[in-house]
């Protein structure tokens, strides 16, 4: 069960006896780039959404160490004040590198704190790719935290971020360069083409505590807008696709492997690719219907 | 064809016919957290490579954007002496948040500067999830650039950092906690596990040019060692296999896509899991069944 980061085979029956129970919780994404001080600002909301009387799961996806697998706890120590409250759950996640690992694993975590009950989810990355993306599609909502001066860089990928960004906040809004990375962005906002998202950008310096309780009062109210219009049904009809569709490509990419490590004809077919006796595509189309073949023939009984 | 960046059908034609001509390049991977100065780091370590009379191809990576999928060219101004030289190519690649996406774009872009004769390639991500990965495993070696006061989250990727490193570069050395950071990748590289790999850490202030060519030089001497140990053999046999692998999962994930978007069984089939009544893995068993059937039908003609 990867929810326990091992290979357990109770994983798919507890999460299936899970599902029914799900569907309650405000999964909210917090991405940025290192160093944004994105812990600090969410150890500040889970104290304000415990004040609110609200239960809080934290998921904190920690996309380094794919090689060795282990999650670095970093500086989950932040948030270490509610380690002892039990209405506050963080769990870190190593992504291990795999293809679409974020989401499939860190979407069966976010549904067992569904199911268990806490209202608000945060779901935390370090963004500045893939990741972003996979956070998107596992949030109702998503929060960027920029701070001043972290280089240019930040600059360059002002698109990236308005394009996901239901609410901008400017970190660290005590120093300098805060204001016009503030502006910067609002200026990015206003600049947006017709129908694009508009994101509010709010400062807070969350080392203090200060501008927080309007970022928790922000998202709260885009929270109930997407109840009323609706949007937020079709968001968790859109992730429980892209959940099933995971599984699917988990499952399909495992096959792969396993053709490649154990296949003597697909290591053969391999070598040839190597040696530039067969061109990459044709053997990909070769092994897509060994693939086919053994997927027809395993699941030929139980398939209607 | 995806290095024309769109579905041009002669794509895998031309892959295809190009492929007997790669496996001259080295393909060296610069990645980093964001600020790092990698930009200008590799802006620097081709005029040395040109000076040596190789002819270099640059492939910026950005993870950015990948919901209009456009390239940012952001930084990539940095690169822009080298624009009219006709020994050198820079292309910069949107990664538009696809499955496998870099290593299967990137990795193709990487083949035809091969078969067009460039001796060395540089693969530049912004990378600190799985984008350092998808590097890693297109590259011969990986550089990691590092600068100073990135915060503490430098700090704790350092275990991932050292994982991937064949060589770390402290950039903007002439900064205040260059000094720091320097002597704290030494004390993490010198305290790693028997039989990891420890990496050499080396100081650049690429913006003057200060220390590149110690980074060149180590380089080449890495890639040398490389070949008289078939390290590099290895090396290109697994990408080859990567490659594969990707094409092949790329195209199963296209499939996967249609089925849900079209397939009126499956969208009933994914509304019953929204609505709690299929759990979502008994729904992913179905679909991998549905496209077994589908790729058999398929493939049975052509397939031996």
């Amino acid at each position: 069960m990867r929810f326990l980061d091992d290979q357990d085979p109770r994983g798919a029956e507890v999460m299936a006896a899970l599902h029914p129970y799900t569907g309650g919780a405000r999964v909210v994404g917090v991405t940025g780039t290192p160093g944004a001080g994105k812990s600090t600002l969410i150890d500040a909301i889970i104290a304000i959404w415990r004040q609110m009387g609200l239960r809080v799961g934290v998921v904190a996806v920690d996309p380094t160490s794919p090689f060795t697998g282990g999650a670095i706890l970093g500086d989950r120590v932040r948030m270490q004040r509610h380690a002892t409250d039990p209405g506050v759950f963080i769990r870190s996640l190593a992504t291990r590198g795999r293809l679409g690992g974020l989401s499939a694993s860190t979407g069966e975590v976010v549904q067992v704190l569904d199911a268990m009950g806490y209202q608000r989810i945060l779901v935390e990355t370090v963004g500045v790719g893939q990741d972003e993306v996979e956070v998107v599609s596992l949030a109702d909502l998503v929060v960027v935290v920029v701070s001043p001066g972290q280089g240019d860089e930040v600059q360059a990928h002002k698109a990236g971020v308005l394009e996901i960004a239901d609410l901008l906040v400017v970190n660290k809004a005590d120093q300098v360069g805060a204001e016009r990375t503030a502006r910067d962005l609002c200026l990015a906002v206003e600049m947006a083409p017709a129908g694009a998202r508009r994101p509010k950008v709010l400062r807070t310096t969350a080392s203090v505590g200060a501008g927080v309780k309007e970022v928790v009062e922000e998202v709260e109210g885009l929270l109930s807008d997407m109840e009323v219009s609706g949007q937020r049904a079709a968001s968790a009809r859109a992730r429980t696709q892209k959940m099933v569709v995971d599984m699917v490509m988990e499952s399909l990419g495992e096959r792969v492997r396993l053709l490649v490590e154990r296949d003597q004809g697909v290591r053969d077919l391999l070598d040839k690719v190597h040696a530039r006796e067969v061109a990459p595509r044709q053997a990909a189309a070769k092994l897509l219907s060994e693939i086919a073949r053994d997927e027809a023939k395993a699941t030929e009984g139980p398939a209607e």
